[in-house]
Order: C-alpha cells, then sequence, then structure tokens
C-alpha cells in the first residue's frame, strides 16, 4: 500500500526559531529523512499543517485509510518512533494498527484521525 | 463538489457527561443536522475523531481536496458557522477558501489540515 507521511517543514513548535537555524519541523523532516524509510512509505514536505499550537505535527494517509495527524514530535528524538509507526501502518491490511502496536507517541500524541472518503 | 462534513458524535469535550444525557459531539451533530444544510454537504458522524482533549471537532474533506479538521466547538452555538463555512468550502472551486471568507472558528480553531493524495 501507498503510504504518505507528511511533514510539516515550517512548524516551529511554539518557540522563536535563531536567524539562519532551521524551523523544528525541519528538523524533524531532515531526520526522518535519515532514518530507516519502511517500504511502501513516502515522506512529502509540506509547508504547515495548520497544527502550529501543537508542532511539530505530521499525518499519515493512503487512497481508502484513515488519515492519521500526530503532534508535539520531538525532531531529535521521535523521528524512529514515527518511521516505526508508519512501517505499521503501511503493514496493516486496512491501514488500522492495534493499539499495543502504535508507538507510545502515537497513543498519546493524536490530533486528529480523519476516516477514508467512501468511494463515490 | 461532493463535500463531506465529519461530526465527531461520541466527542465529550473534556467534561463529565450526566447519565442519559447527551455528549457535546452528539448535540453538535444534532444541531447542525437541524441547520440549514449547504448543496454538496453530506453530513456523516463519526465515532471519535481522536481529537478528545480539542472537543467538539469536525472534519471537511472532499476528493482530491485539502481536508480541514476544527476543535473546540460549541454545540450550542457554532453549527450556523460551521455549516457555512462548509458551504464555503463546497463552493470554492479547489476547496482552498480564501482566509477572510472563513468563519472565525475555522481561522483560530484549526487542529490540522493534511494535504490531498494526489493521483496513484
Amino acid at each position: 500500500m501507498a503510504v504518505t507521511l507528511h511533514v510539516c517543514t515550517t512548524c516551529r513548535a511554539g518557540q522563536p526559531v535563531p536567524e539562519g537555524a532551521l524551523p523544528p519541523g525541519a528538523r524533524l523532516h531532515e531526520a526522518l529523512r535519515a532514518g530507516d524509510l519502511p517500504e511502501g512509505v513516502t515522506i512529502r514536505p509540506v509547508e504547515c499543517l495548520s497544527a502550529c499550537s501543537q508542532g511539530c505535527a505530521v499525518a499519515l494517509s493512503a487512497p481508502g485509510r484513515w488519515t492519521y495527524v500526530y503532534g508535539r514530535l520531538n525532531p531529535e528524538t521521535d523521528a524512529p518512533a514515527i518511521l516505526a509507526g508508519a512501517a505499521a501502518y503501511a503493514g496493516a491490511a486496512d491501514g488500522i494498527v492495534p493499539w499495543r502496536e502504535r508507538p507510545e507517541i502515537f497513543r498519546k500524541q493524536s490530533l486528529a484521525r480523519i476516516p477514508p472518503l467512501e468511494a463515490p
């Protein structure tokens, strides 16, 4: 299943960003790109996921599946767990990963989930 | 454009719900159904949008468009503005409503927006 991991690259995570420094969202994007990309997962940078007060943020989506949005992510430490969660989502037949198999950050830092669009 | 307005009907909005009373999410759903449904918009109840700490919550989505999630909605007062915002989303050629034409609750209470899935 072709899964997209959207990463907000402009997120400041509620903090001032020193001139010339990368915002936290861009650092998270770099950390994810430097990690082991799971099979079937494409990382896609996005300018603003509109979760500014709850950043850093990512969203997982795929055709016909629930979309999941996660926030309050740490660009320095959370990339491996995000990639593990994306792998589990890609690997689940319907994209619904059993609760206990989700990384802790996915269990505790959900911002939203949105049902798939039904076939027209 | 066929637009879906997802409404979390189980949301407790962080409050205890007295026995026998409807949770705030169900009250919001009722208020939306009682309002003037914009052309092209379908209201779809959802059991949990996983925005529990920021409820009540709704999500607007349509094929090929950005999805928008809004939270901290008041079931007693916000239904007309939500329906107006859904009408603007349905009426915009690409689903992107100019900022100033969005209801204030949509400008200030965004939980997330997610890009459309690109054609495979």
